[in-house]
């Protein structure tokens, strides 16, 4: 089969043998993947990953120990947790010690044209969402998860730090709780998506703002961290949702003193999602920037770290 | 009156003008004052204060706008709130913006013959609780922030750092939720105050823990905050109970990863902390390494720096 394989150095396009699903396992046909910010940071070094990258996908089940799964158009759940630890027997697969992760540790991901993945992560995308629509599940998922492990409240004042693709779709999780909601980026396009959703936004150095009771920071950037810290009010929460490889300095008295709550936040669940695009709450067709076949995945990364790139899909 | 004045070098003895109280103000003759680690960093340049430090203490009122108050035996809230800003009006004056703090920002403090406070910060010491105990009001207070803070349930696992005076007044009130409690020190003679109780205690260099569901930062040293980071399962809390002007480099990945929060935590209120002191539920006698005249107060800091010291206590 194509894929896409990077060897620790530099992507490439090459002829893979087809993998052989394990004991529990899925053979899914993909049909597009997404690329993620975390791949191209994969591609600078991140988590030392070789192999094949993508974890956003939408694809066709063609074997499965369950054959009611053949057929079936699903997304997947991207940890997969041993099972038997004490972590994943309290339901967190997500955070299993053991866990591999498509396409980002130890397990070959989308940017194929098959994967393996379990049986038990493997969701079915409803009718009435498009093969280019469920590619979101997953960054969705990770946007629903601050909902999962923070208190927002309705009138809270929220700014999210982060222009991209993951910052879009947190804020449309945040416009329908009705927060009041600001947008910091870099990036005057991307901005304008935001505010015709009546968003406040600000470039970076034209910011204006009254302490937020939240700040989710999603730049991917270290300089967004100490803006964070400086936006913050008293006893709020920062929110980390950008996962680089870069380390920060920061004086730890100044959470102290202010009694600032930092939440790291990662992978969310895949079934409110799943309702979310089904229901059209949330609509992502204009976050595609671009489509290109795997054949063109080389030229895909490059488009998807264009300036002003949302969100690149590989058709396969 | 007497006092300990610092002028950004050094500390000295000096003898300064009685404070005059200003408007709402009580003037409080000081009878023993508590040297904590926070005024040890201020005579370290924490915070650039100048003038007299200290911030625990009990004393007795001498003149009041409210002569109701004249005569009682009292501690008090340190934090000075403008009472006006939003903030203060929702009840935070301890983070006011334009807050003074008794011995440590803008206001002088305890290190003297006389202090002078907002009678809205004093609270009234119940007959039961002796002067000396008193003086442990303030700390017991940020002991207890955390519980206000979090949510800690009974059966968590929940490691402390540091084995000093506020690491002390921490580990009493959680053996008290009954959670299973851990600390960590460099100083045997420390933690054997906590093994007496039941508490697990490791030296530094020998520790074998499982990962944990909260890890208390209390050591007021930067190599801490790896430490906690290491310890802290996935999904768990970190709290920063420390105040110092070091800065520390970290990896933000490896909080978004494992989705840690983490919680700065500073002053409690004086309440909670009384009732223990007067129900004997929290007793603290045994934390008095030493006791020296307001006119060793130079001794007495030495004292309070000393390897084994725990609390060192001024006698007005």
């Amino acid at each position: 089969m194509k894929a896409l394989f990077f060897d620790g150095q530099s992507p490439s396009l090459i002829f893979a043998s087809k993998p052989v699903p394990e004991t529990g396992e899925a053979l899914i046909r993909v049909r597009y993947a997404g690329i993620c910010t975390t791949d191209l940071e994969i591609l600078n070094g991140y988590l030392s990953f070789r192999g094949i990258p993508g974890h956003e996908f939408v694809g066709v089940v063609e074997e499965s120990p369950d054959p009611g799964w053949i057929g079936k158009r699903v997304v997947g759940e991207i940890n997969i947790g041993c099972g038997t630890c004490p972590v994943c027997l309290a339901g967190l697969e997500r955070h299993c010690p053991n866990r591999r992760v498509l396409g980002i540790l130890n397990k070959d991901g989308a940017f194929a044209e098959y994967l393996t993945l379990p049986v038990k992560n493997l969701r079915e995308v409803p009718p009435s969402i498009s093969d280019k629509e469920a590619v979101f599940t997953e960054p969705l998922a990770a946007a629903l998860e601050i909902l999962e492990q923070t208190k927002i409240e309705p009138n809270f004042s929220v700014t999210i730090i982060g222009d991209g693709k993951l910052a879009q779709l947190i804020a449309r999780v945040l416009i329908n709780i009705g927060v009041r909601l600001t947008v910091i980026g870099k990036h005057p396009e991307k901005l304008k998506l935001f505010a015709d959703q009546g968003v406040i936004t600000f470039l970076a150095d034209e910011i204006s703002l009254p302490k937020q009771d939240m700040v989710i920071e999603s730049s991917g950037s270290p300089t967004g961290w100490e803006l964070a810290l400086s936006l913050v009010r008293p006893r709020g929460t920062i929110v980390l949702k950008s996962t680089y490889h870069k380390k920060l300095t920061t004086n730890p008295a100044n959470l102290v003193i202010d009694e600032i709550t930092v939440v790291g936040s990662r992978c969310g669940q895949f079934e409110p999602a799943l309702r979310l695009l089904e229901s059209r709450t949330i609509v992502v067709d204009d976050l595609i920037s671009a489509e290109f076949p795997l054949e063109n995945a080389l030229e895909a990364l490059k488009a998807a770290q264009q300036r002003n790139a949302l969100k690149v899909l590989l058709r396969v």
